[in-house]
């Protein structure tokens, strides 16, 4: 694998045009009555029309056997190696609903949660209450006075909001006061170097004072915090590629990983109809478009198997509205898998298929896990997907002499 | 690839029990006449069912065209990069035999040989003399007194022995006098560092004494170092993955690798039934399992092809054992190849099958390199099995936010 550094040496702007589709939470596993997966279950004519005409493959969106959340999933398909670019929650929080971060600003993900008259936790999502009384509940906790840094709450949904701490001598080397379990107390944070020492004083402060203000506010009387970070400053795609990306992405925590990245975010309706419909819009402004489907991932994590294969068949069905621009390179994957059997993200690799006129064609004419797991680019870490990209667009010049 | 310590975070402990079976030396190549390797040859039922049922794929150990030695091969299965992390044939010894390594000692391999009247080395076995005399030929070398470090000579088995100084600022950075042919004369030991001088000189007097002492003592006439070494101080599996890990190895030198990743070792009788029976009989306790059955690698050295295949056999007759506890995730793979054709370890990846609930079964219904190469795990490295079967286990929580 290239560094970063080696392969801006080597990518040239062309006119090409490279669209990535992530279909959230693409794998799956196989139900034991049919021994089919959600994406082998779906009807999906358009997709397998693809992997005829393209080649298909496995991603490891980070390495065997680990399960990745949404950013790693996501930062690995933009080129970025997981492992070494990490993101806090906190920050991924604070993209997704546009907060303007400064340098130095500390970003946390905020719960409001349920807390009984002993301090223990009995729900860490308070019931998940509505977005306006979390907006409510968010205007009375700005007003909390913190000695030395200034306060940012902001509501994010139902019950998330986030949390900025913004001042001098901080940074986001903290511990979470979520313990990530219900019947306990929330936790007392602590720092791991002088700066995180300073920010765990203030979020314990602030924690206190939370406590105080939502006092009378059941079922969301406490609050929980997690993800402490900062800007990790990445690279943007424009200076490792020298493209002129956009992002076509419903759910902000994706806008925001693709803001980190120096994507340009489009308007978009939230389906994925009107999704598919902006990058027709805009199609002639960019070089690279990377589209976002989110229902996969919900369907899956909700363990509703039909539900994820018709939201499959959903995307199927509309992928004309894309492949009708003949894109240079097109390719559709997973950030990871999200198998209806296991309600959640999961370790397996994710299903990928890359079209091009120079993509050398395997003999895949399914677009599933059981045909890409023989496919012609077998299984390959994710963070390697950009380069084929760019190579399929004839973006690439040669490495080395 | 993580590092372990982002492993370490995202392990957690939990009732499931992962079993890890290595078939030592079990990847082979094909005789010329049948096409098949020892494996194909063999008939495996039972492993042929875990085929069929699970996610087959070949390892590599080290990397591609690497033969290992036993440590990297066992390291890298047990989660540790073998290009980071490697032990020295003198502490393996050591570990083998429960030898109680202080801090800061140096072990070494010896090995009783036979030389002519010129020095010159006839046979580096000397004639693989009994244990016995070779216990008689230790306590003469033992009496050896040199100057600045105190002296261990163990009888190991046969021809081998081991050899600590213990003393003060010494390392293994030291050359071997065993010159690994005969026909010429143990090499004089050289060191590559200022510790490692110091180690060389005390091998070298060493050597020049136990050569006087043993004059009269034919075969066993002079002895051969080689491996000098020190503990190398790895995290445990326990630090890492949270598991409470059991061995199961009738060989020393397995057993000592175990040790060295933090297993218990269970005794146990030296048969394959006999070691199975010692995994019924502590299932409870434990909940990794790492079982060694070495004689598909003797025979495989041997040059045996059949009986290497009589060994395969005897393992999958006794297998019912190990697949009637239901472990949550079992393994068989070995550790390297060691085709009989090449009557030695080889560089060819390593067979290996995983089932678990959870493993998405590839099309795989026999257990021999053929199948395997086609199998939904692909060629991946050795060090990765691992974290495959903790996340098989349900032991990992996400990476990332």
């Amino acid at each position: 694998m290239l560094s970063l550094e080696q392969l801006r040496e080597i990518t040239r702007q062309s006119e090409s045009k490279i669209v990535l589709l992530v279909i959230d939470g693409l794998g799956g596993l196989p139900k034991l009555d049919t021994g089919k997966t959600e994406l082998e279950t779906a009807r999906t004519p358009n997709l397998d029309k693809l992997a005829t005409k393209g080649i298909c493959g496995l991603t490891e969106p980070v390495s065997p056997g680990i399960t990745p959340g949404s950013a790693p999933g996501h930062l690995a398909l933009f080129g970025y190696d997981p492992t070494k670019f990490e993101v806090g929650r906190g920050i991924l929080e604070a993209l997704g609903i546009d907060f303007d971060l400064k340098k130095g600003d500390v970003a946390a993900r905020g719960n409001f949660c349920t807390i009984d008259n002993k301090g223990l936790i009995t729900d860490r999502r308070a019931g998940r209450i509505s977005t306006e009384e979390n907006a409510k509940l968010c205007n009375k906790l700005s007003r909390i006075k913190l000695d030395g840094a200034q306060l940012f709450v902001t509501p994010v949904k139902e019950h998330r909001f986030l949390l900025v701490f913004r001042g001098e001598g901080l940074s986001g080397d903290a511990s979470d006061s979520d313990p990530q379990q219900v019947g306990v107390a929330p936790l007392s944070i602590v720092g791991y170097s002088a700066k995180g020492r300073k920010t765990a004083k203030l979020a314990n402060e602030f924690s206190a004072k939370a406590k105080a203000v939502l006092a009378d506010s059941h079922p969301a009387n406490m609050v929980l915090l997690r993800g402490f970070s900062q800007h990790p400053n990445l690279p943007t795609m424009n200076e490792i590629f020298k493209l002129n990306p956009a992002a076509i992405a419903a759910y902000p925590m994706y806008r925001g990983l693709a803001k980190l990245v120096g994507m340009k975010v489009l308007n978009t309706g939230p389906t994925t109809a009107e999704e598919f419909d902006t990058l027709v819009k805009h199609y002639a402004e960019h070089d690279f478009f990377f589209i976002h489907v989110k229902k996969t991932d919900s369907t899956g994590e909700d363990g509703d198997f039909d539900a994820k294969v018709q939201a499959l068949e959903e995307i199927d069905r509309l992928l004309p509205k894309i492949t009708d621009l003949n894109p240079d390179v097109l390719i559709v994957t997973g950030d990871h898998s999200t198998p209806a059997l296991l309600k959640g993200h999961s370790w397996h690799p994710v299903p990928i298929v890359l079209y091009s006129r120079w993509c050398r064609a395997d003999k895949a004419q399914k677009f599933g896990e059981t045909a890409c797991a023989s496919g012609g680019l077998g299984r390959f870490p994710a963070v390697e997907v950009m380069p084929l990209a760019m190579a399929n667009a004839l973006k690439l010049t040669k490495f080395g002499a």
